[in-house]
């Protein structure tokens, strides 16, 4: 059965455009559109239901650690924003300021929210007064805006969805435990339910958040060899407590001040589903947050016993657990498996009148295109098999592109001439100067996207400026 | 056991002062605190776990009739909230206006949504070209806007969280369908899950949404015979898709306009909730909706075996379906019971030295206080059983209490003198013309809430101006 082109056709390869290409993913498996107000999206149905399995997952391991869901105000005054100075220099170019309530001027201007500490802050004070109330582990779904220049779809718009965690703890380790457990959580759940393998790692005192201590980043590398910030958790030490007041009476019966921490995960990370997996057929989702694990098309739909077959296969499958629908449109078979493969349903099943007759379906694998006769006595456990196959070898498949786009630089013509050449991951020594990062951004448009956690000794000496090395560091140019 | 009374003495009593007892019991029982943004919202952990499980029931409702979440943006450019007239006039005056994006006066001022019709109409015109895309069935769940003057936690905020459906459809017919289904979606929600009975009605022209043709409303009465409107239903006809152009090609070929709908379900049910089933020790609430259904109170915890044995119970109630918790901080059983109720946990289990020997524990239920001894072989049957009971007592208790608050009136003497000495519902009949409303409003502060779909025939000349009757109307005072 050949497949239509139409909508194939349509499409830009990646190889010859990769922005382009990605456009074209958005739009035509109808992820998103853009809105009517610039740089903000609407999330159409199908885009929206892999955000909702992404946050039905992710709230349930959340819980698991005992997070609680809360809701704070959508508007922040300026002088509660005001109140941590490097925070507020962070974010205040880029906030929507609310001037008018009806047809009053406000005696002050409030801000869209770009993140939440603040008010978070702002909630504890009244919250917490003893150790007995510690932690306090806490988060919203919500959406944040930020008035970008430049925006791509769920890659950088001015309104995003996200989660954002903040907890309050009576201990600088507690507090740095949350941080890192929190981060633990975004990366396992990228790779095991996104299949996109990332390094686990530290910023630098150049990239992390307005604010804090320290933040932690699982770094993601997309199919171009550019790289994604896919998930931050940040320690405040007690930064924001001092500015903001808030403290408890300990044991010892001292008052003392809060140690903070926050984290957030966006509608961003579907941009990297669409870039680490997608092909030039469009999306290819992995099973686990696909809204359709299995789409049935029937060949010969009209022909007598096709659909009730169909239907038949449908209900076996939904009984085991699989997320599936049978396409009886009258479009053509041809048309049909050109949308299931642009939306990236991870498998197709053939059901025609032949099929019927030997008992058996046609099984075709989006991300490989393998096909398998399965006897339809067997569906029900050899589609989940199927399911599960694909998951591992997504992930598998991304881990060896990463792994074959990742490159070691030990002297800086090497690094420059590596960044150029090879898109991808450079691993090279760093002497911990901000110098040294500016001028390799200067250069090449690379930053440093992490300090690893688990450290190498490349060389002893800094790629930039030859001094003594202090930390290995993954750099790429980034979305 | 006798209760300690530190948390019960704090709320004022419901007869003493029924507004004040609902804020003590918002406070109390932890549901929302009023946020540093004047008339805004922080909900809690155990409030927002209430909304959380609406939100999840209503969802998975919705779902079953076809509908699908998509999200839409935050802000709208005043020249879309412009194009119909009815609509900016009801919202103009209560929106807050973006003015400033960063640092940058922006072109055209941006509402934060006070609803999303505008933006959805917007949305369609690109989403819909042939009737082969109808019905489109849209629904979002976010928060919204609205720059009220006067505030009270969960009924009247300045932000609220809420879900806005929006549809649009080919004929009138199926968006006057689409607009019953869902009002009746909210109409069985609120009794079968929230065990509070509701008028369904439609509203007059006076009090139906800016732009609807027809405004369909579910309306509960208050303990202290107040109404509140509980979830709204609006048909716009083809009147926005011919301010904004959204248009089809239908099977005849011919270029038409969609007929459209919205309906909406917000946070204030919480509200709706306290004030229907609350008592003087604080919230009581529905099982269904109960964050916590049963909470396990050991007696002289620190004797062997009492916390294992509260424990094994916890295992065999979480194993039953039941959500459960033991209570096993250092504070006093009579705290803990004062804190189980005010929370409105459904069901206390009590369990010490005594109970253990009897291979019994005690169960008091929190609407009616009744206590039962319960043998611990059985409690996985006999909880759930209890809280179905509560759930359907709740309900009966609920609907009697109703019945008893609404009254008839056939002439206006009687219906002043009614409003004014029996607070409740008042059924009478209505010429139908504004200016017996108004009239109604001005002498008696009642509004007429809905017309119900089930009419009865009290009297054949209107309440008011003496003028034939052309419907029956519920009038009342509301929140």
């Amino acid at each position: 059965m050949a497949k239509d082109k139409k909508l194939v056709e349509q499409i830009t390869s990646m190889e010859d455009d990769f922005a382009q290409w990605y456009t074209d993913v958005v739009k035509k498996a109808e992820l998103c559109d853009y809105a009517g107000v610039k740089g903000f999206m609407a999330i159409k149905p199908y885009g929206y239901a892999i955000w909702e399995n992404i946050k039905n997952e992710l709230d349930r391991r959340f819980k698991e650690t005992g997070v609680q869901n809360v809701y704070m105000p959508l508007l922040i005054p300026e002088s509660l924003l005001d109140k941590e100075k490097e925070h507020v220099e962070g974010f205040a170019p880029e906030v929507a300021w609310v001037t008018m309530g009806g047809n009053e001027k406000l005696p002050e201007r409030l801000c869209v929210r770009p993140t939440s500490e603040t008010v978070f802050c702002d909630f504890y004070k009244n919250d917490v007064t003893s150790y007995r109330d510690l932690p306090r582990v806490y988060n919203q779904w919500c959406s944040v805006v930020r008035w970008e220049k430049e925006t791509r779809p769920f890659l950088r718009t001015r309104e995003f969805l996200w989660q954002e965690g903040h907890t309050i703890h009576a201990t600088a380790e507690e507090a740095k435990e949350r941080t890192e457990q929190m981060l633990n959580v975004y990366a396992d759940f990228c790779e095991q339910i996104l299949a996109i393998p990332v390094v686990r790692g530290q910023k630098t005192e150049k990239e992390k958040f307005a604010g804090a201590v320290a933040t932690y980043t699982i770094e993601a590398l997309m199919h171009d060899g550019k790289a994604l910030q896919s998930g931050t958790s940040h320690n405040f030490g007690d930064g924001f407590a001092k500015a903001y007041g808030v403290q408890f009476t300990d044991k010892d019966n001292k008052l003392k001040y809060v140690h903070q921490t926050s984290w957030g995960f966006t509608t961003r990370i579907i941009g990297a589903v669409i870039m680490v997996h997608g092909d030039d057929s469009g999306l290819v989702l992995p099973p686990r947050i696909a809204p359709i694990q299995a789409d049935i098309i029937p060949i010969q739909q009209n022909k007598e016993g096709v659909l009730d077959k169909a239907n038949e296969i449908f209900d076996t499958l939904k009984k085991a657990g699989v997320s599936v629908k049978v396409d009886d449109t009258d479009k053509t078979p041809g048309y049909k498996f050109a949308e299931q493969e642009m939306r990236g349903i991870p498998v197709r099943i053939e059901i025609g009148p032949k099929d019927i007759a030997n008992n058996q379906c046609v099984v075709c694998r989006r991300d490989t295109r393998e096909k398998y006769t399965v006897a339809l006595d067997e569906i029900a456990t050899r589609i989940p098999e199927i399911l599960e196959e694909i998951q591992k070898d997504m992930y598998d498949r991304a881990l060896a592109h990463r792994e074959s786009h990742t490159y070691t630089a030990t002297n800086y013509e090497e690094f420059v001439k590596t960044i150029n050449e090879k898109p991808g991951f450079i691993k090279a020594m760093w002497c911990g100067d901000r110098a040294c990062e500016d001028k390799i951004k200067e250069d090449t448009g690379a930053t440093a996207r992490c300090m690893p956690f688990a450290q190498e000794n490349l060389s002893d000496v800094c790629v930039c400026c030859g001094k003594p090395a202090k930390k290995m560091v993954y750099w790429g140019r980034a979305y």
